[in-house]
């Protein structure tokens, strides 16, 4: 008897070319069917809830497929972890009901990304923070953060050549926690969904509104295709990180 | 006229055949000899405060050389690490007395010891901490490694085929650090010397006596060397991080 199987699924993006699979690329999904595939000898099709792009990691990734014979779902993540590479891990798997899917079931998303505001990057953090030595005011952040919270259309924080018809979304909260001692800074967006490359966009824009370099106004405007000049640059993949997603 | 220089030196041990050059092997020493090569176009020879082995990480490692010209040592920082890999990096450097030496001088240095106690290791950490899921009871350890504090012959705690001829060292504190609710233990070593792996040793053993494996006293008398059985195993090296060298 068939079963829809939902997996906790935790990664280091650094060396894969992001989740989905592709031709020719080592991806996330990749590993995760090959592995599955040993499990129940034959292939089974991954659905992830986010596709994460290259370097982009994951604490929170839910990944969903349709077991052909049963395993004992307690005894999936150790199995699983046996057979992947030691930056991706299992840590849950359960029986979910027949209509769950990972990617379309999901009603929000919670994305992290850190930067390190040290003055020489630390090596520890290296693979998972975007370095960030320059000063950037926290209370601006916050101001400007605020003003992008809400239901917007955020098709001026895409991607160029993104092709998705609806634009809309919800950000219920952008929080900023900044450790000052700790020379850490935070930003965690919490949405019904987001567009390619969004978070990356917003947290470049709201670094230079950080900075003083922007209007927090200036940037709210792009929201309404004013001043699409305000938005960006794309910060970098490595500080980016899929926390979790909500069903 | 030339300088003796005193470098701070971090970086992320895991592709490294440790501090020490050795022929065809990729080292600290050597990356860092290299980098100061291009720099002053000579050959530069680097003493290191701690030879770390492969895999062993550092926040605090001390590089010491003599400059055969002046290059101003605010300026050393940025333009190592523009020519280093991105995990080794230069965070001071510094103009020492004349009789000061990165590895002699040194009158006491720190190590630490991570592990990652939850269920599934977590790949933000895996890379610098060993994955330690059994049950630890902290009391236990705490009460083993308070006998170990103070100056006593370690030579049972030293790897074998080492020829070091005094192994009385005198170990000023072990912390250990337990965050419960994060998953984490940390043991602080504060030393005026370690044996070979020792450090990694006095780790292994400690662990087996707060799983309940070892009696404290047990490992106590492996100083006396009456129960050499006692000690190990050894853990492994990538929990293991050079935290600072007082000089």
């Amino acid at each position: 008897m068939t079963a829809n199987i939902r997996l906790d699924v935790t990664y280091d993006g650094t060396g894969y070319s992001g989740f989905q699979v592709q031709a020719g690329a080592d991806t996330v999904q990749g590993r995760l069917e090959e592995a599955l595939g040993v499990l129940y000898k034959g292939k089974i099709r991954v659905a992830g809830a986010g596709r994460t792009d290259a370097g982009v990691h994951a604490r929170g990734q839910v990944a969903g497929y349709t077991a052909p014979f049963n395993i004992p779902v307690e005894r999936l993540p150790l199995a699983l972890n046996s057979l992947l590479p030691g930056d991706i891990v299992v840590t849950g798997a359960a029986e979910a009901p027949e209509n769950f899917h990972a990617r379309f079931s999901a009603r929000r998303k919670i994305y992290s990304y850190s930067l390190d505001l040290a003055p020489y990057p630390r090596v520890m953090l290296r693979r998972f923070t975007w370095h960030h030595p320059d000063p950037v005011d926290s209370a601006r952040l916050r101001q400007a953060a605020s003003l992008l919270e809400g239901k917007h259309d955020f098709r001026s924080f895409q991607a160029q050549g993104s092709a998705v018809r609806r634009t809309e979304r919800t950000l219920f909260r952008i929080s900023v926690e900044h450790q000052a001692e700790e020379h850490l800074l935070r930003l965690i967006y919490e949405g019904d969904g987001f567009l390619y490359k969004m978070v990356r966009l917003l947290t470049g824009s709201l670094l230079r509104a950080g900075r003083g370099e922007l209007l927090p106004e200036e940037m709210a405007r792009a929201l309404s295709g004013e001043s699409p000049w305000a938005v960006g640059p794309t910060a970098p993949a490595h500080g980016l990180c899929l926390e979790k997603v909500i069903y």
